[in-house]
């Protein structure tokens, strides 16, 4: 398992998620941080769907792009702010469950950029996972808060 | 400009848009509609925001992958179902504004796949527009309903 | 492991692969073959240069490319076709060693679209590798060569 | 057009260019240099095909990914360095042609990092153009050469 050089990670992260509004919008929690792994979990609700009733590819892809900015930033120094630069998301199975998890690892940590993968999985009624779809993405590490990308 | 083989395209596409009901929860509407070309606009509002009250760059994708698929549609032939496949969303600018537009258009309609390429602005109070992301997505068609990918 | 459905794919694979010109060219082998998982090694050689003298990452991305078509070739059916439909790729760190191998993994077969992953590692003198990129693609099987994208 | 704010821009890509061994082996060139935009041309040869004899699709990257580094150089400040982060290649037709050219522009251009488009076109012999492949990338400027991503 990766190190985190900064020791109020997980509590920052949880502040953080708790600072993005449209995850209680959505009703998706943090449940999982660790060095270079964070999960977010989603229940299904049918206002959350594309036209055929399945998750929408937009709310896959918002939970996993938090959970990869989130995966990148636990291990990044103090002080750091974290943005996501760009990601790829391939769908690769209807995104039909009672809940979605989105599992982030880092794949390289680096000073400025971070590559994150995420890997979505539906979780149906008798706890069986399928993989919906993966991201591939990179996030950014500004040190200073006032510096632009 | 492209041209449609499915005389009934447009009024298709509102329907289905009606349909997805991510668009409703968020607030979301379509706002142009023509052969090889969608956008659906997006009012901020702060239940849809990242960490620093930018729009959140899922919320950016939900909008631009409708947009990006709906586009693709609308060169599909009659009873087409369309799926996005995979997309790649660049992120330019920090996603502040007052509404946004996700402006997609088709760079190649294949008779299986269609590439499209969807820009993203953020909209101020005086109407002036900034590039905040760009999108390049595959879409599938799915010429019969019960055809799995 | 993966269960193909072609006996011959791997005599097939290795046919495929001594037409692709480029690979004899850049001094590209096969170097494994099973169902989902293909291999291709490439030793350094100065003529396959950027700017500092590393791997071009184009020249990453060739040998990446086609390990991943025939990774996704392997589990498709007797007379099919691969065609690359679109890949993105991380450049990790600096393309810097003795000899390259890209490892292409299938993520998820469909009838027609095939999801792989492959990373491609660095090995220096001391046989130490190094992960220096990583693709995320998307193949196309054509069953009838005729068929059009 | 774009302002640069590197009054060598022009000569500097020439000379990175030529230290691009792989161009040569290829035999591609530098057609076109101005502030955010780059051409690479690239006659085809029988010995840079894939299996069906088109162009090798990690070659038409090779000849975009130099285009677009180049590209985000002409716009950065002096004593910078270039190196590619990550690029997605839509590939949207068999890349068939007796030239091809990577046309790169920057699509925006920031302190840290630039993200540039390419359209690689197929030119026939009667000077038709068909466009075969389009890139996303994102390109990072090292204004210290021993500054690590």
């Amino acid at each position: 398992m990766s190190q985190s050089r900064n020791p109020t990670f997980a509590d920052e992260i949880k502040q953080s998620f708790a600072q993005q509004t449209i995850m209680s919008l959505i009703g998706a929690e943090l449940s999982r941080v660790e060095p270079g792994i964070v999960e977010i979990t989603l229940p299904y609700r049918t206002d959350l769907a594309q036209q055929h009733g399945y998750l929408h590819a937009g709310i896959v892809t918002t939970i996993a792009d938090s959970a990869c900015g989130y995966a990148a930033y636990s291990l990044m120094p103090p002080n750091s702010e974290v943005l996501s630069v760009e990601f790829k998301v391939n769908l690769l199975r209807p995104a039909k469950g009672e809940t979605f998890v989105a599992v982030a690892e880092v794949v390289k940590a680096g000073k400025t950029l971070t590559v994150v993968r995420a890997d979505i999985f539906a979780i149906d009624t008798e706890e069986r996972r399928k993989l919906v779809a993966t991201m591939l993405g990179t996030m950014i590490c500004l040190t200073n808060p006032s510096l632009s990308v």
